[in-house]
Parts: C-alpha cells; sequence; structure tokens
C-alpha cells in the first residue's frame, strides 16, 4: 500500500502548441492525471481538450477561460504553464497560480532566473509562493538546461573555471514554420533589423543562462555584449513550400558574452538557420580541467515537453519558493 | 554583513593520494577551512599536514591516527572521506563520523549508490545519518556522475527512455602508476585472470551506476551480465620507465549490463588501457529523442578530487540521511 502514490493532478495552463504537446504527453503518464486545461482562445474554449491537443482519446474535460473557472469544477495539486515568454505579460498568472495553492511549471523563459534582470517580477512570485507555502519554476531546454544547468553541473569535475562557452546550432529546417518565422525566416535583411530594434527579434534567455553561470561562481556581470544577425539566403531555398529568394533570411546568429571583472567569463552563441550544417551542442569548459561537451539530439520540440513534464514532481516535491535549476535535484524522465 | 558566512570546517579522513590532493584543494577555497586530517599510517602521523600533502605551506596542523583525537582539538562541520572502496570495509568509519556529529562526503564507490548490492550497510549508515541529523553522500567521477547522475540528467530532455548506454574510455598512460597497477599493467594473463577470479580486479561502481539508473526508471534489475577481460601490448611497449613485454596486460576492458524486464535497459564499458585511442566519454540515450553526448577531459585524479571537494557545501546545506547524487542539487565548483 505504502508504494501506491496517488497521481499528481495537473491543470495545462495555455493550450498553444508547446501546451497541446504537453497534453500528449501527460496523458501517457500514470503518476500524472490531467484534471483541467485553460486558454484564452474563443476558437478552443468549451472544446474537448484531448480534442484541441489532437490526442487519441476523448477526456471528457472542455477547455475553459480562466483558471478560477477551472479550479471551480476540480481540485489541483500544480500547474504546467505555456502561455509565454516575458515576465511583463506573465507574471500576473504566475501569482494567481500560487495564490490559488498551486505549485507551477512555467515555460517562460525569462523565469528561469529572473533576478539579474527582472528583479521585480521575481520579488512578486516569490512573495506570492511563499505566502502560499507553493513553488514556481521557469524550465525548458534553452534557458533552463543547454546554457546553464548543464554546463554548471560539469563543473562539479573542475578544480578551476576560467571561462565557459556555449553554442547551439539549430537548423530551422527541421522545427515547426512558427519557429522559422520567429526567427525571421523569409524577411529582408531590412525587415530582421527593424524587428531586432523594435527587441521583437532575438531569442529569449541568453541573458538569463548567462547570470545564472556567473552569480553562481560569486561573479557580478560588469557588461554584457550582444549581436543578433541576420543569416542571408546564398541561393534560392525551398522552405516549407515556399521559396526564399537569395539575399533573404534564412536565420538568425545571436552571440551574448557576459564581462566579470574585466574578463569575458561566459560566452553564448544561438545559431539557428535553414539547413544550419552540424546541428548540435557544444559546452567548452576551460579550466582545471578543460572540458568540452558535443550533444547530439536536443533539437525540437519534444525536448522542451519532455523537461517541462519531467520537471513536475521535482517542483511538487520541493520547499516553497522561487526555484531555479539550480535549486531543484536533477529532473529527470520518471 | 549577512553577506559573510563562516567558512566550513572540513576534517580530511584518509591521506593517500586523493586526499592529499583534496587538501590542496581544499587550502585554496576560501569558503572551506581544512581543521584537521586523520590516517592510520605511522609514516604520516605526527607530521604537518600540508608537508604530507605535498602543499605549498605550513598548517601547523599534525596528521592524527583517529577522528576521536582529531575531535579533542578542534570543531568541524564536516568529513572528506577516502579511505577506501569497499562498504564493507569503510562502513564502521562512516557511521563513527555521523555518530560523532559530522556530516561526510565520501569517495567510497560502493556507497554512490547502496542499495541495490549492500542494503544492509546502507541501512546502517542511514540510522545514523538520521540518528545524528547528519547528511553522509557518496560521490566521485565514476561512478558518482559519468555513468550515472549525469545520463539521469539528460533524460530531463526525453519523453521516453528505451535504453542507456555509457562508454567510458581512459588512456592509462596519462594517469598515475597505482592507477596502472590496479588495472594490470604488466600482469600476465594468467596473473590478470586470477585477480578477476578473487574479486581484486575491475573497476567498482559499474553495478551502483546502473542500478541507479534502473531504479530512477522504475525498472527492477532482472540480472545483470558482467565481463572483465585484460587488453593485451600487441607488440612491447614503454610505460612509465619499465617495458611491458609482447601478450602482457596493459589494461581492463569492463562491461556490465543490466536486464530489466527482458531486455537490456542500461550496459556500461569501461576500458582503460595504455595507449588507447580516442580517450572520452560517450553518452547514448535511446529514447524520444535520441540523444548522443560525448565528452572529452573528464579524466585523471583532478576530476575526482574537484567533485569531492565540490560536494561538500552541497552535503553540509542537505537535509539528514544518507543521500545520492540523484538526491541533491547539482553539485558545481562554488
Amino acid at each position: 500500500m505504502a508504494n501506491i502514490r496517488k497521481p499528481i493532478r495537473v491543470i495545462q495552463y495555455g493550450m498553444g502548441p508547446i501546451g497541446c504537446a504537453a497534453v500528449r504527453a501527460m496523458l501517457t503518464r500514470k503518476q500524472l492525471e490531467l484534471v483541467a486545461a485553460v486558454d484564452i482562445d474563443p476558437q478552443k474554449i468549451g472544446r474537448d481538450v484531448a480534442e484541441v491537443a489532437a490526442a487519441q482519446r476523448r477526456l471528457g474535460i472542455a477547455v475553459l477561460p480562466t483558471l478560477a473557472d477551472a479550479l471551480k469544477q476540480t481540485s489541483a495539486d500544480v500547474v504546467l504553464h505555456t502561455t509565454g515568454s516575458f515576465l511583463d505579460s506573465v507574471t500576473p498568472q504566475l501569482t494567481e497560480i500560487l495564490g490559488m495553492g498551486l505549485d507551477v511549471v512555467s515555460s517562460t523563459e525569462e523565469l528561469s532566473y529572473p533576478w539579474a534582470d527582472h528583479a521585480q517580477y521575481a520579488d512578486a512570485i516569490q512573495r506570492a509562493a511563499l505566502q502560499a507555502g507553493k513553488t514556481a519554476l521557469g524550465t525548458g531546454v534553452n534557458p533552463g538546461f543547454l546554457m546553464d544547468t548543464l554546463p554548471l553541473a560539469l563543473t562539479a569535475l573542475c578544480l578551476e573555471v576560467e571561462r565557459i562557452s556555449v553554442a547551439r546550432v539549430i537548423d530551422a529546417a527541421r522545427r515547426r514554420l512558427p519557429f522559422q518565422a520567429k526567427i525571421g525566416v523569409g524577411m529582408t535583411r531590412e525587415q530582421f533589423e527593424a524587428e531586432v530594434s523594435s527587441g521583437r527579434m532575438g531569442h529569449v534567455g541568453l541573458r538569463e543562462s548567462t547570470a545564472m553561470l556567473c552569480e553562481s561562481f560569486g561573479h557580478s556581470v560588469d557588461s554584457v555584449r550582444e549581436s543578433i544577425e541576420p543569416v542571408l539566403a546564398e541561393a534560392d531555398m525551398q522552405s516549407g513550400g515556399t521559396t526564399v529568394s537569395r539575399g533573404r533570411v534564412i536565420g538568425v546568429h545571436q552571440t551574448l558574452a557576459a564581462v566579470c571583472a574585466g574578463t569575458e567569463f561566459v560566452s553564448c552563441t544561438f545559431h539557428a538557420a535553414l539547413e544550419a550544417v552540424d546541428e548540435a551542442d557544444h559546452i567548452e569548459i576551460a579550466g582545471q580541467p578543460p572540458l568540452r561537451i558535443d550533444l547530439h539530439g536536443t533539437n525540437g520540440d519534444i525536448a522542451t515537453v519532455a523537461i517541462l513534464v519531467n520537471a513536475i514532481e521535482r517542483v511538487v516535491a520541493a520547499a516553497p519558493g522561487l526555484k531555479t535549476m539550480r535549486d531543484l535535484p536533477p529532473v529527470f524522465r520518471w
């Protein structure tokens, strides 16, 4: 009897592509019970959650417009939150979730290590979590793992760490169209640069990952050097049924370096483009001993959905507060 | 003022090569204060700890024969324990340490995940830890990280895990002579096989690593297939100033596969030989998505010493009990 644990009761908050994939994944896990789903899209409200998520079976649960509506119908332990990247828009959702007495695992990139650039939101979420006695975690593949948690964990093997470099190369041709749109595929250089200027172009998370690494080693970040450049087609290319003309954008090349005490301590490169060669992640730690790590297979939405769903049990078991992946025992496929 | 933490007071227990290297490492860390060292070797007792460890400066602390002697002279928080690989001989030391009110980080390979093969020792250590309100951890590069914690942490990115394979290749020519002796360098095939038969040959830890992986995924291990084979010199070879003749042993090739529910779920290969090519660690996870990871630079005693010293602060902060690396937040270079 002692071995029979009740499943963890989960509410899915956000029924976009990642939320729907998370629903499909959770339906295969005995330890998790999906009890409700929330989305503001009128096209989804009222429809069966499994149908919206394109899952195999009907659940008999309709997508509801608010968390309060969901909690009128069911009790729950934790929310899997996948509605946006930025804390200015999602903080009210996160504090609402915590205030209703639920733990939360969120895909919000800025939540992965929010203190460096978003201390006021971090404080608000921390307060709400402690007041409710609940836990909040922001995680994902990147930020959340490849450029922060994993390099940090590898330094367990180092007596000294002088510099950390991480490079992520993604072949965008193998990713879904919204991802391609996000990295500017098909734009002119001018359109791309206008997006960069308005802050709407570029991968979200490099700031958070580098801040976690620097601060973990006791280094304060003096300055940050960031660049976001378009990758341009050298010849006409096919993508998703349409042609990208020579000279148009096929992706983004983004770098961020954090300077601590006068030297570049962390540098991250994010390169995502159609037909990028050598799709892989590379981590180099200059130190004693020097380490080099190459990973293959981490790309795509599968890994993002996996780490969100896999984190649920660690978050439910964690002490109250706003946590990062650095604070929790290793998340793994339960 | 709130930021000024007192250093953690550490006793080094065991002044062999790893213990001495740990002493040198700890002397460079502001967060750690080495307050005593213990060893049973009459050649070391009474001598200055720093001199025995070949550290640059004198400490004014003599090596003492017992932990009780050390605690008559000083208070401490934690013991770094590096006296042996096997729980049958070190369990009394570990329960003594815990009974004296100290946390302990140990290099004992069998402690890294002791429940599968050594439940009675694990229970005794767990009881002693809980009774004292203190924490015990067994860690190291392997076991402790490369074949257990790291593959487990990588499965965070997986929706499904079908099989895990880890291979570690070490060029023994770059390791110290005691390591070469341990893997049989210079022996005849017959001598090597006699050592295998008597249980004195082979890397300790594959059982522990595979057990941690299998049990983390809820799989019980039906059976284990293990082989320990000599690697033989194809021609006369130079090593450490002496010649190894053609046909003599230059290293070990060891494999262990754990079968769960009729299929091989985990397989580990440990290959350590003079002039082994492609020194590296390889992790393959068959699953959704499939992952492949190659690491370079993890070999040598530096990494072993690093993970032991780096683990100290996590262990001091941990809840009481016998813990494994799976239970603690990621160890990193503090």
